[in-house]
């Protein structure tokens, strides 16, 4: 718990993660923003689900912020010439649908926010065990941005920084799940399939994770073929 | 000089100390690509200025990314209620026209293209000496993104960090017009102004910073009211 915390900003892709922070962020703070990102992703759906997500959790306040990463690609997510990657997630490797600075990009705007609106804290949902590798995910990559909020701002320099909070960093896919049902997140209101398409593809490494951990917490995602398959099997 | 630079990305605002930056990365990379950042800034007549000067300096790989952080304002240059400052600077002030966030913004996006084009190397226009004292001017901060760099991407993990080069940080703005009118950079076609009118006001800091670097260059901007002035007075 973070008692101490008037007012955040928190990072809503409308993804189970985020979904799942959003409700920790509320849980713990007087005051919650949240912030989404247009940023040319293939699943641009998911901002759909960011918008409901925000209105179900009673988040008034909620940004969409265009910042056109498409521009340059380079990812699967942002350039539909690269396909998603559909066969499983290979170990020690970054995949394609790694963004180039995605996550700098988008603390850095949340960091904008947060000082314009004197928030204590950022929540992001961040992830690095049952993850694709990102480097943008992991601890140490925070502790150098939370080092760079120190001496970037004019709040800063007078004294109030704010708090860069992962919450579900160091969990399982299984305990976020877990965490989301404990606190009501409306997990079939959230988006995770890279594809963006009517329904969830079920193959990219983004419905597979999320697939594993749903199945495992016994609430199998009935949208998906593999979220289907499970639910007739038993 | 940094002449194993290949590649690089330059932040080109319009303003001279951008185009002094731009044209000093031109003589020392191969290739140059520029970015502009439209942010809902006050004075977006800078970005005619910027598009004029990538032709001008033959950089033909010019990005415009717009990126709106007038949405949460807190800044004169932002919110057009608050009123640029025109009554000279305040020493140990941190003015009113410092933009939250907005270096930070801005080399999280280059950091972005330059990952997806193998930049080498990240060239920026801050500058330490004569300038209104904004916290994300400073070599510390510059030193921390480029740590924030060696961890963010998946470019670095495979050892290939941009370097961020910040040719004019320690110079005086005299200096950086002398190395400006060296390199040829047409200085009349850059914006400097924080209004945004057709002329120069001559009377917002970065205008009154500007023209006394001009006037002691001994080339006065005739754009603006104190340089006329000082024409007729010679």
């Amino acid at each position: 718990m973070a008692q101490d915390i008037t007012k955040s900003v928190v990072l809503l892709s409308g993804g189970l993660d985020s979904a799942v922070t959003a409700a920790i962020s509320i849980k713990e703070c007087e005051t919650v923003c949240a912030i989404s990102f247009d940023y040319g992703q293939r699943h641009i759906k998911e901002l759909q689900s960011a918008k409901h997500l925000a209105e179900v959790l009673g988040i008034t306040d909620h940004y969409v912020v265009a910042v056109n990463l498409s521009q340059w690609g380079q990812s699967a997510l942002t350039d539909t010439h690269i396909p998603v990657p559909t066969s499983g997630i290979q170990p020690h490797v970054i995949p394609v649908t790694y963004v180039p600075g995605r996550n700098t990009v988008f603390l850095a705007i949340a960091l904008s926010l947060a000082e314009a609106r004197q928030a204590d804290a950022i929540y992001l949902g961040i992830n690095a065990v049952d993850y694709s590798g990102y480097p943008d995910c992991r601890p140490e990559y925070l502790q150098a941005f939370q080092e760079l909020a120190k001496l970037s701002s004019k709040a800063a320099i007078e004294g109030r920084v704010p708090r860069l909070i992962a919450p579900l960093v160091h969990m399982t896919k299984l305990e976020i799940v877990q965490k989301g049902l404990e606190l009501g997140v409306p997990i079939e209101a959230t988006w995770s399939c890279y594809q963006g398409e009517t329904e969830p593809c079920g193959v990219c490494d983004s419905c597979r994770i999320r697939d594993a951990a749903l199945i495992q917490a016994g609430r199998p995602d009935l949208a998906t073929p593999i979220g289907r398959q499970k639910w007739q099997g038993n």
